[in-house]
């Protein structure tokens, strides 16, 4: 009854083009393992690269959100959108950056409840609007967050990250792309295996 | 930022009645630290004892669906009324019921990629509408589940467990029940601190 | 075409144990009928037991809410889930506590065009809010009600109602549970047949 | 706390064009009161006169659908679309059409619950799709009803009472239509008041 | 792949009554091709007559809105209702109206883009919650609506359309209703076909 | 009343990366103007470059879908997340490729009601789950796409091509991205401006 990791074939790491490889074996020295998106999206190496990309200058990015406050905001979208891959895997990421071993349960849940501030809690109101009903989105929904102490460029990073992981969350339920193992306990005890 | 355990005043222990605090402390006996939603509810001694008695006529009961089937229940209906409280209590008690350190998360986030059978798949289909949709509910979905290997009384289970959390969530979702830090990590790791 | 009273069996009234069937007794005696929940839940003594100390813990409370706003929110509530034996038997019954003959014809269809007070217009989007999106509850719902004049039992005791009838509709509507015929017209002519 | 029938002005009979008034009169006379809908949209003389025109081309025919029929579409439509007036108004007619003092209970709460013929059932699934989410009717959707037993010129007419219907709720949501209180005891007693 | 104009049968011209016939006529006359919506409600003489009575009632009228006003609710609510016929015919009539080649794709899609007066943005917002919600509409809504500048007659006439056209896109969607292919262009270009 | 192009800044064409800004020339030497798109995200060159390099490689394959086909799934999962952009930018896209004046209308609208093939509406058919209610996508969906002639690489593009749109629409609702004008036109009338 296990799942496989994605309803696509994995091609094998020496199939895959130079720099896919060298990011997943970059990936795997960093982590301890190779997290499954990459394996997954290795199917397609052009996707694997822009998808990466993207990634990073968002989620990388040094000013504005914290990179813990990035997480959350991947975090709280992938649950409204049932995304198992997400919520598991940058769930760990976000208790690892966090240091903070409830709150992607909470986020994940409903971010109403968390244990996060207040400012916090506005970009996620943006960044579930965004994910939710993005036409409805207007200058009251940012004027709250402007209120809450974020920018005009924080703001889109909140809004982009939301709209990303809405690609993101598609991709994984398509594929039912399966969150490894070890993303299920990282960063619930005290030694996170991550450096 | 740490929120409450209720936002109702929750009673010291010597002011309940005897046989509220009585089953407050056996619990605490067993699991090592007492769920809050029996601090929660031992606000209302009557409401406290009623819903006890409803919670194990219906969850431990020893024919037809096992525990860990009850639970996934439980975490899958409350993982989509956004319930912290059940997903994190109830998400801890699968995954010791069920010796399984992952299936929770996965019935939370979206059953349908659980590594689960098919016919605990039928059970969570008309658990989740009963829980979503219940008008709409008739001989279609019962004969899905009976073709799928449940009698008629475990449909019942099936639809009481999935009635009573809804309860439960709205109740929960009122008095912004907090879960214990404990059942964060239970059942994740070899050897549980549950007897 | 008449469906039957349920989709389970209904016992014999000697078949059940003696204090389910002193219950039944006790509400035929007074009422002139026997309800079909009491009937259709005999089935499941243990759940007939927690069922009804529940509900008596909620509906026959002295204090607060009076009997006709407690029946306001089970009616409108039950509209909103499409629970035909909770609208129809509860609309009797708020017909009767109101000693009004067209109130719950409101309620049920939309609360927002019924004769009731604006303080019980905020009770009941409070409940309704507690039905349907119970998770976006929050601390702006609760001073909505206080501002309308409820203290924070009164609250609890709105809200629970709105809970436990979301169970009790989804029971309803998994056993189809049909309401019985005396109680379409109960309520609604000069002398009701109630005492 | 009684609403008004209208939020617009009701116009003197003496002073509405004499079409108008007379078919007021007519109404008056066939009824024994006035429904108010005739009042209400009075204040609009030539709607009120395409509104009927509209109304009795599809709710007086003679062929196909019997009258009772015409109206368990307006009463389910209405009912799902939570518009106080045509539920308690078409309700009343529905039992006095159909000799049933509770069909129309059944319909505005659950059809899927009502006592009715299949055939009625299946004309009520489409109704309700039309009403609801038109966008979606496909061939599927008429072959159902073919299915069931209607033609296709039966199944224009359910189309276009929901239709109509869906028009008719949001003008008596819009000027918050009050039903007169007649109609609420209608047809269910024994010798109803209506010729 | 062509779809036909409708699902039913279109009756030839000579066919349908000379007041049916004449109306097809003169719209000929004046917009130099006919319509489907014409055509395909010719099959039902009576409903044609009621239909183009109240349409022309509420689009015709001369106080109140502007003409192009009037067809910018009719193209918000066909857009949320995803009505091809109407989009699609009446972005057209939009666009001519308006003489404005764009304004039509605003509204369809997401009038909050729209580049519109604030007060004709005010008009959307509660023609749009007519049109989707009616039943939550309240005092609130008809306040926001005269706070923009609206009376309550005009504000009659907003919720009229919305309501209208509710049962209009119905029709289109039930009947599969096919725009003319004149429309598509209609008014995008410099001198429109249309006098 | 005319809206910008973006909330955000728009830099000069002289101060954005020699990339950014040759990609930019390159797109206006194809089509004779820029679409906005490229202006307002070279705002942040970094996801400028990652946007298209992503857009590309979906957008611009050659095996699999036609163009035209890549198209319509733009433009049909916009029109359902009500994206003013991307429904009239890529509209036009889908005029020019499919060589089709009316199809993006269609599409836009109502795909069920488009003159497209029985094979393109199960490519919508599985376009717009993804877009829209992605965590319930599975087996069945693929299934129901392959017996249509779909192979699983395409099932991929078809997926994927809706999971970019749904982060490219929320992007777009974001930063309230306003289509060229041009679009609007553009592949209506007999010679496209487009080479």
């Amino acid at each position: 009854m296990t799942h496989p990791i994605s309803r696509y074939p994995i091609p094998d790491l020496k199939d895959v083009p130079a720099d896919v490889r060298e990011r997943i074996l970059a990936v795997q020295e960093k982590a301890g393992f190779v997290p499954n998106v990459f394996l997954v999206l290795s199917h397609r190496p052009e996707e694997f690269r822009a998808f990466f990309a993207y990634h990073d200058a968002l989620m990388e990015k040094k000013e504005g959100l914290t990179k813990a406050e990035r997480e959350m905001i991947v975090v709280a979208t992938s649950g409204a959108n049932n995304c198992l891959y997400c919520v598991v895997a940058h769930g760990a990421i976000l208790r690892v950056r966090a240091k903070n071993p409830i709150v992607a349960d909470q986020v994940a849940t409903n971010y109403r409840k968390a244990d996060i501030t207040p400012r916090q809690m506005a970009m996620l109101d943006l960044a579930m609007k965004v994910a939710l009903r993005s036409h409805e989105v207007g200058e009251a929904d940012l004027d709250a967050a402007r209120k809450a102490g974020w920018n005009d460029e924080e703001i889109w990073d909140i809004g982009a990250i939301a709209a990303f992981f809405a690609m993101s969350n598609r991709l994984a339920n398509l594929t039912s792309m399966r969150p490894n193992e070890e993303f299920h306990l990282l960063g619930r005890v005290e030694a996170p295996a991550r450096k």
